[in-house]
C-alpha cells in the first residue's frame, strides 16, 4: 500500500465488553485494544499502537469509547471505518472515524466522560439483559436515590470510592451530574465527571444500591465522601452492568457538540 | 424424597436463545428441553419428559414459552422454581410454577401466542443488541409496514409463508393482531396468532422489511398471502431477532389474564 504523510484519526468505537478482559493490552487475556490493533494491522499492513480515552474494566461495555490511531497509510478516509468492521469480531465495532490534529490525545484531552449503570430491578431477573444489566430483586427507591446521588456533584475529593490499584496521584475528580431514573423494570443511573478514579462508577452505584434498598440511609452517600476512606464505601457493582456512553472533547481533537457526541442515536 | 400422588404443573420459561440449538431436543445439539429435563433430574430425582407450548428455532428467545411438567417427587410447591433456578444455567429461567389440571396440554390447549421481532434500525449497529435485533442500515418506514401488515389480520391460509419442513397438514391460521412500532432506533413488529406455522414470524418479516425499505410494494404482503407460494415470499428474518414473548390460555391449564401474561412486567 502507499504510504503517504501521517495522518490522526479519532475512532468512536463501541463493544461488548461480556467477552473481554477489558481495554486495555494483557498478556493472556482477550483485549479490545488487542483485538483493534490486530484489525489495524490487517487494514493499515502495520503495527500501530493505539491511545483511548478509558480504560475500561473486564466486563464493561462502551458505546462511545474513543481511541487515536496514527497512520501513513494512503487508506481514503471513508474506506476506513468499513474497511476495519469488516475485519473486526462481532463484539467491536468502529462507530465513526474522524481527521484530528496530531497532537490529539483521547485521554489528556477529554473534558468529560458519561457513564450509564443498568439495574434490572423485575423481581424475576430479565434474561435477555443478563449481560448487561445488573439483577437487583429488591425494589429500589429511585427518589431516595436520586436525591442521594447529589452529595456527589461538584468537585470533591473521591478517595472514597477509589478502588486500590489506582496509579492516579490526585483524587479530586469534579462530577457534573447524576442522574438516577426507572423505566420500567429497569433502573439506571448516569454519571457524567471530567474524569473517574478507578472503579469510581461501580462503587459510587454499589453504595447508591444500598441507599435505594434502604440498608443505608440517605445520607451514607454524603458520609462516605467526607470519610475519604474505602471502608466506608459498599462493595462496588458488578461491571457487566456498566456502559462508557461516550466522551467529549473541546479541543483539540473536536468541538463541543459533535454529532458523535449523540451516541445512543435514533438513527 | 418421598413421592405423592402426581401433580402437574405449568412453568413459564425465559431463555436467551444465542446459544441454543432450539427448544425441542435434539442428537448432538445443546437444547433448552434438555437443558430443563437435566434441571428437573437434578432437583426432582426422576427423568421428566417436558411439552412445551411453541417449539422455538435455533437462536430464537423465549420470555414466555410454556412447559408442562408432570411429577409424583413431593417438593414444596413454593420450593420448585427456586430448586430450577439453582440449577439451570444462567441462559434459561423459570419465571413461575403454577398447578395445572393433569389434562393441561401447553400446545393443544394454547388460544393465543405473541412473538416480537425486533430489529436495529439505526445506521450503526448497536453493538449491545445484535444478539437480540436483526440490523437494517436502510431507514424503514413503519407505518407502510404496519399499513401492508393489515392484510394478514383474521383467518387466512398462510402456505406461502410456511418454511418447507413444517409438519402441519392445514395451513389456515387466525392472525389476531400484527403491530409495527419504531422506539427510538429499534423497530419492533408484534404478531399475535391462534398459532403459527414453521418460519411462519420469520417469513413475514423478511416480507414486511422489504416493504418497509421500498424494495417491494406495500401491496407484496397481500400478494404473498394470496398466491399461496413460498416462492412469492421474501427470504426470511434471521433467527435471533425473535422472541416468543407469551402463550395465553383459556382453558384448562389456566384462565385468561393471568398474571404470567403482563411478561415483561414493571417488577
Amino acid at each position: 500500500m502507499r504510504t503517504a504523510s501521517e495522518r490522526t484519526f479519532r475512532l468512536v468505537v463501541a463493544y461488548d465488553g461480556t467477552d473481554f478482559g477489558g481495554m486495555q493490552s494483557q498478556r493472556d487475556v482477550r483485549t479490545v485494544q488487542d483485538v483493534l490493533e490486530v484489525a489495524l494491522e490487517t487494514v493499515l499492513k502495520h503495527r500501530q499502537r493505539i491511545v483511548a480515552a478509558g480504560r475500561t474494566d473486564a466486563g464493561v461495555h462502551a458505546l462511545g469509547q474513543v481511541v487515536r490511531l496514527r497512520t501513513k497509510t494512503a487508506i481514503p478516509e471513508e474506506r476506513l471505518v468499513p474497511a476495519l468492521n469488516r475485519v473486526l469480531p462481532a463484539d467491536v465495532l468502529i462507530r465513526r472515524a474522524t481527521r484530528c490534529a496530531s497532537s490529539f490525545h483521547p485521554r489528556y484531552d477529554a473534558r468529560l466522560r458519561t457513564y450509564r449503570y443498568r439495574i434490572d430491578n423485575r423481581k424475576v431477573p430479565d434474561v435477555l439483559s443478563r449481560r448487561y444489566a445488573w439483577h437487583i430483586r429488591d425494589r429500589l427507591n429511585v427518589e431516595t436515590m436520586q436525591e442521594a446521588a447529589r452529595a456527589v456533584v461538584g468537585t470533591h475529593d473521591f478517595a472514597a470510592f477509589c478502588s486500590a490499584g489506582s496509579p492516579s496521584a490526585s483524587t479530586v475528580r469534579t462530577v457534573t451530574q447524576i442522574r438516577c431514573r426507572r423505566r420500567g423494570g429497569e433502573v439506571t443511573v448516569d454519571i457524567a465527571a471530567n474524569a473517574f478514579l478507578y472503579r469510581m462508577v461501580r462503587n459510587l452505584v454499589g453504595t447508591l444500591v444500598d441507599i435505594g434498598r434502604g440498608v443505608r440511609p440517605p445520607s451514607a452517600l454524603h458520609e462516605v465522601l467526607e470519610s475519604k476512606s474505602r471502608r466506608a464505601c459498599s462493595a462496588p457493582a458488578p461491571p457487566h452492568g456498566l456502559t462508557l456512553l461516550r466522551v467529549d472533547y473541546s479541543r483539540p481533537g473536536g468541538r463541543k457538540g459533535e454529532p458523535h457526541e449523540n451516541i445512543h442515536s435514533e438513527t
